[in-house]
């Protein structure tokens, strides 16, 4: 379903929309183009999806002539209505089937005079809208817009931080009912219905995600849902998330046994995984390095053997997106500051056996670390 | 939730993959770059969705020496396993985080030995893949692959109207059911909620799009859901749809009123309306342009003077996406051929006051046309 638009403090858009221009300025961009997407929801609490008809803010850089426009079809003009547009001098320009949208935005970036020389697109646009945004702009270079809103969008303020103590709190109820829907005998597909059911019950608005990783399938970190039928004895990573109304994410992961666990080497092996996900938590604090979080979960794995079954990076950022800025992986040598979220989500997947994964959102404080789930960390031993 | 993988005749799939690689060669192409989406899903039969990392099928054109290649997050490949991609002669080609997925799909192109000089690219690839592809490919022009895929997904086969058919039918059943949620003093949300559940639970995957424009609202042709409590007399435009498994949407658009309506100019218009609908869907036949039906809705409401209130275009098409070619709009001098199918949805807005659509999807038989939703076209009157 379409996320709809949320008003928001107009002060807070202005700002962002304020350093959004000046962050653009220092990149030597003349505008910013935003189709929908947490970008614009971001900048202007505007929902929406991307589709055929464009809608598309023209932030010009700090220092532009013109205003920022959001170039609308006519017919999705309600959409926006209760957006503060007025407020933050964002002008309104509308568009008919039969019009050509891209000519206008090139129109509209003209207005200062000379054309634009380089122009950053948001990462969703789709190519549908870029290539002919290119081709209505042909001299303007295009970039990509994510470095100028990651800047922004990685350090969550006050209400954005207790956006995600919700979406936490909201996911830690679905794992907390974990008893009622996993059970032997049940397939994944069948376990998974009801888990998205309490999902959207505890305070998501979908469910965005939900992996139900049984048995060997555990084993495949993206594995979603499968007709495989839960046994008695087995292993299975539960990971699941979705946005609450505010627009920011849940994204939680569990790892359960129905029942006492069937081989043998599942206990030592998860006590080696907890131990990794505990000190890669306890490593994040402003001025360590994103990388360094990423060796502390995986130094104690690689030591204990089993570093070639952590196939993936320790984390990704987390906000308006799932997947966002800042990346918890080898080289990225980004210096952590209070208010950015993340992910720390080490796993040990033994290939056609079985997996595990442990997976909080924590965010950084002042003088540490916070994380916004608290269900228990130990393996959960089902009745089965 | 992302869409799963289908498994499909390998046939069907190795038919639409020769007749893509001979369209892209007629139309002086390189190879389509086909990221995640429907069109990934009609050739492929695969699912998943566009995000950080690139998924991408690298498909020469006709006459290339390179085979197909399914490029793909390593991490992914389980995703993918269902696939008959070995049956289909593509390649599938894994990368890890670190590794630049751009410059691998470059080297491949690069395999024939020229570099590529013209490549297309998926509509709905996002500018985090194609501005990075533009610049791992400075010599290619980009282009979109709409033109390409649309001559193939336009003209639907046997099975594919089936899927249809079974979407139509299924949200023909939720609309069988309005009067178990559409009552006064519910609000829009509350309305919606219900309505997303019977979509589900009638056989759709997602309820992709859930409008309830209740009195004022109803003139927002895309008007969602809002807080608005529905009152006694109002009108309701209702228009609803998703995907089934399959993959192929329903989506079907009536309006109801809530007890005897309020406002005396209803009924009279809304026969200006369904008359209108109805001369659109008698016009449809092979032979026919696209814009003639939608003049053949257009003309009547003209005539009533209610010309100005039809602020859209008639049609869209519909498949594996809810808006596709090919649309029914003035202008549009496209030839209906069988097996095209599109919605005809006519609707009068009366600025501020009320709204009504109908809508239905329709196919192209060989003679004429079918239309999948089969609900009664009069303004439904529910108990209030």
């Amino acid at each position: 379903m379409a996320t709809v638009s949320m008003k928001q403090d107009p002060a807070v858009l202005a700002a962002r929309l304020t350093r959004a221009a000046a962050t653009a300025a220092a990149a030597d961009l003349d505008a910013l183009l935003i189709s929908p997407g947490s970008d614009l929801r971001y900048l202007l609490g505007a929902g929406g999806e991307s589709h055929e008809r464009l809608t598309c803010l023209v932030l010009p850089a700090a220092g532009a002539a013109a205003p920022p426009a959001l170039v609308v079809p006519k017919l999705e003009e309600p959409g926006f209505a209760d957006l503060p547009l007025a407020d933050l001098g964002v002008e309104v320009v509308t568009w008919v089937d039969g019009q050509d949208p891209h000519a206008l935005v090139a129109d509209l970036l003209r207005r200062g005079g000379a054309a634009p020389a380089r122009l950053a697109v948001a990462d969703v646009m789709p190519a549908l809208h870029t290539i002919p945004l290119r081709s209505a702009l042909p001299g303007a270079e295009q970039v990509l817009a994510a470095p100028v809103l990651r800047e922004l969008r990685m350090r969550k303020d006050a209400a954005e931080i207790e956006a995600l103590r919700k979406a936490g709190a909201a996911i830690d109820r679905v794992h907390a009912r974990m008893a009622e829907f996993l059970k032997p005998g049940r397939t994944e597909a069948e376990v998974g219905a009801d888990i998205s059911a309490a999902i959207r019950a505890e305070g998501h608005v979908e469910a965005a995600f939900v992996i139900v990783g049984s048995g060997p399938n555990g084993a495949s970190p993206h594995h979603a849902l499968s007709d495989r039928v839960i046994e008695r004895g087995d292993v299975v990573v539960v990971d699941i998330g979705g946005p609450i109304p505010e627009g920011y994410n849940s994204d939680c992961t569990r790892t359960y046994a129905v029942g006492e666990p069937a081989q043998s080497d599942v206990r030592d092996t998860y006590a080696v995984l907890q131990a990794a996900q505990r000190a890669a938590v306890q490593a994040v604090r402003p001025g360590a390095t994103a990388e360094s979080i990423d060796a502390a979960a995986r130094e104690p794995i690689a030591a204990a053997g089993f570093g070639e079954y952590f196939v993936h990076r320790t984390g990704h950022g987390i906000g308006l997106d799932v997947h966002e800025e800042p990346y918890i992986v080898g080289g990225n040598q980004l210096v952590l500051e209070p208010g950015m979220a993340f992910s720390v989500e080490p796993g040990i997947y033994q290939p056609g056996r079985w997996g595990a994964r442990i997976e909080d959102i924590v965010v950084v404080t002042e003088d540490g670390v916070e994380s916004v789930n608290n269900r228990p960390h130990e393996l959960v031993v089902l009745p089965a």
